[in-house]
């Protein structure tokens, strides 16, 4: 007879109800593979009186954590409640109590993910996160496991869903940033405060958690420069498409051969024939690069309740599979290394420049000169005339490292008569 | 201390001495992520005289297979010499002396997988086969592991790479299938007979492997309707890009609701906005479409030495695991279902049809007639005059069942007067 596990269940919101119907859905299938079968017992709800339907069939819903956290039959606990003080909370409760856990929560293992990994190990408790970064793409598991042989030189990607939507919407359908936002909001996709999201803050948390798998270091938050695309216009989207480019938010995190690694965010120029340049709409795309493997992608759902309640429930599985082997307790990613973050002088990037000025004799001989005081040559430039005697200049430069881009940047916001409009990175390969 | 494992390895080919090369250069994170050493003992060679370079070095080579297999101090063997029958016996031998088998065989694990699984599990050893399919992608082991919890629906992509790199050369330099072929040969990525690469026999092999683990179900190489590209001609390549096309040999395994499978490979017209159409040279991509996860996409160099090894040593790096942990000998995949076909009356599709036909009144009322017989409609008709009072034309049918495209193709076979020069399916998502 197979044993049978006992899972608790941390919020029925959207994931929630998604883990839960994949669980009932698929239970064959499941039972097959982890030779083990899963009943959920509890689910913590903040209203046990609401009509769930068929769904909570058979569960016991409670309100109380403890019920849950306490209960020594539950084997597994899931945490899809989100929210970062009060989930760490519980996880800490739920490991230090012998229980596995599940957690979809980014922001919760961006932030407190080393101090939970231990406590997951001095307990010999599994703790698994697939659906943090990426939804339902197996981006994690595939840097841990399947590139283990290979070391990893970059990561980079779109990992945020709703900011690569407004930006599908702006370059598809040439509509504002507010358009784009308003739409993403009535979709659901973005919140009624959608900073997290436009402001970078969600890709970097997550370009903290690869970092961690892809480099075994541990980059803080503030250790990333972080963009977000507020100040991207429908007028740099057009530019762009004209030289041949999407702008499209990306994470990166390169490493280099000074065991040093560089890790940011920001809206960045996509050769159009690039594969990132095509991920449409909510879909995340993580490109990983090895010494050995070469350029690899991932593609998929980035967000979404049934996509991550899928890795939800890998997770879960591969639990299940440990418990039958008795493996638990096994950390998920044995790789560390030293935290060195580059310096400022090896962090190159060719650049996408806009500038606003006035439109009089020998002001484009005084911006050509401030670029070549810092010794930066131009691949592109476009001159647009603007209302009232004023220009838009358009500058792709040439490579530069981040003390000429700086040099740069803070000159032009010094010269009067000068207006900086936007500075995005451009990625090569066009 | 940690324990030493030691490796044997069949064949110093370019895979071979890719694996060799990971493993020595990646020493330090590939004991860090098994807590084991790995020690490669043996090499088995043709020729013990040629000159290897500090690859070699400390290590025995010899011409004798039963040195290494016969060499109880050996945990693990990796195949990667190629060939049906002899890597099959010395698989066999290696799994009953209880040695653990890493190999990247397409052709004997898509032919004697089943069997050899079986061997494996009796003796209580690992068998892994990652590189098998797709080079560097680690599809396998993301269909197995993380795409666990979740009814797959679908796996389609380019799954070789030859034939991708023919069809870039084909579609982005208008060279004929002679040219494409030709430079294949001479940069190494097609055999002198490239029969296996250009009829879409490798490709129907990587699908029985796909098949057995996506659905759990034994396809056999002749149950795949299988087709090549040798028939693929530049007009048709430049025909599709007229329509918003790119041709490229795609492998598709579909479950139907009847829990039965249909399998084939050919040439398809992909829509040109689709992520596989941006799939170029000798680079891989598979879908997989999951009932909760929806698409996701994998990408990466689908061949060469290094990609290749590197999957073989993440292999190794599971079996090193499972040895530490005392784990081996579970099966990879467990799913298993019956294997059903899907009827021809539920294999559905668009097609492009290509006819050349005397350019004569009434002609082309009978080539309709042909079609509206069948019950087919036309998304698009194009035609084009040839030489001599012949004509070509085009036609993109409506969505048919196969029963409905065996009809008429056989009577446009029939037909005097008819030359039929090209069906291929056409993927929806236009």
């Amino acid at each position: 007879m197979k044993k049978q596990l006992q899972v608790g269940i941390l919020g029925f919101g959207t994931v929630g109800s998604g883990v839960l119907s994949i669980l009932k859905h698929h239970e064959n299938k499941i039972s097959q593979v982890t030779g083990e079968e899963l009943n959920v017992k509890k689910v913590l709800v903040r209203n046990t009186e609401k009509n769930r339907g068929a769904l909570s069939e058979g569960i016991e819903l409670t309100t109380d954590a403890a019920a849950i956290l306490e209960d020594p039959e539950i084997d597994i606990v899931i945490e899809v409640m989100g929210s970062i003080e009060i989930a760490k909370d519980y996880i800490t409760q739920a490991l230090r109590a012998g229980k596995h856990v599940v957690t979809a929560n980014k922001d919760l293992i961006a932030l407190h993910g080393n101090e939970l990994v231990a406590l997951a190990k001095e307990y010999h408790c599994d703790l698994y996160y697939e659906a943090s970064v990426a939804g339902g793409i197996p981006i994690l598991r595939t840097i841990v496991d399947s590139l283990a042989s290979d070391n990893i030189q970059k990561v980079f990607g779109i990992v945020n869903g709703t900011t690569n939507f407004m930006l599908s919407e702006m370059t598809n359908k040439n509509k504002t940033y507010e358009e784009a936002l308003k739409k993403a909001q009535d979709l659901g996709f973005a919140e009624s405060d959608p900073t997290n999201d436009v402001d970078g803050i969600d890709a970097a948390r997550k370009m903290v958690i690869l970092t961690r798998l892809a480099f075994g270091m541990n980059v803080e938050l503030d250790q990333i420069e972080t963009r977000g695309i507020r100040n991207v216009k429908l007028a740099d989207i057009e530019m762009a498409k004209r030289l041949g480019y999407r702008i499209k938010l990306i994470g990166s995190a390169v490493g280099m051969n000074d065991s040093s690694v560089h890790v940011d965010v920001g809206p960045v120029l996509v050769p159009e024939n690039h594969p990132l340049a095509g991920v449409q709409n909510e879909n995340n795309a993580v490109f990983v690069v090895g010494a050995a493997v070469g350029e690899t992608m991932f593609y998929g759902p980035g967000a979404g309740a049934l996509p991550t309640a899928t890795s939800v429930v890998s997770d879960v599985i591969t639990v299940a599979k440990n418990i039958g082997l008795g493996t638990t307790g096994n950390v998920f990613n044995s790789y560390q290394h030293e935290t060195t973050i580059t310096e400022d002088k090896a962090v190159e990037s060719k650049y996408y420049i806009a500038i606003e000025m006035q439109d009089q004799t020998g002001r484009f001989l005084e911006l050509t000169t401030i670029f070549s005081k810092s010794a930066v040559g131009f691949d592109q430039i476009i001159q647009q005339p603007l209302p009232e005697a004023s220009a838009k200049v358009v500058i792709v430069t040439h490579t530069m490292n981040k003390i000429q881009q700086k040099a740069v940047l803070s000159t032009l916001k010094e010269t009067e008569g000068m207006k900086l409009l936007a500075c995005f990175k451009v990625m090569e390969g066009k």
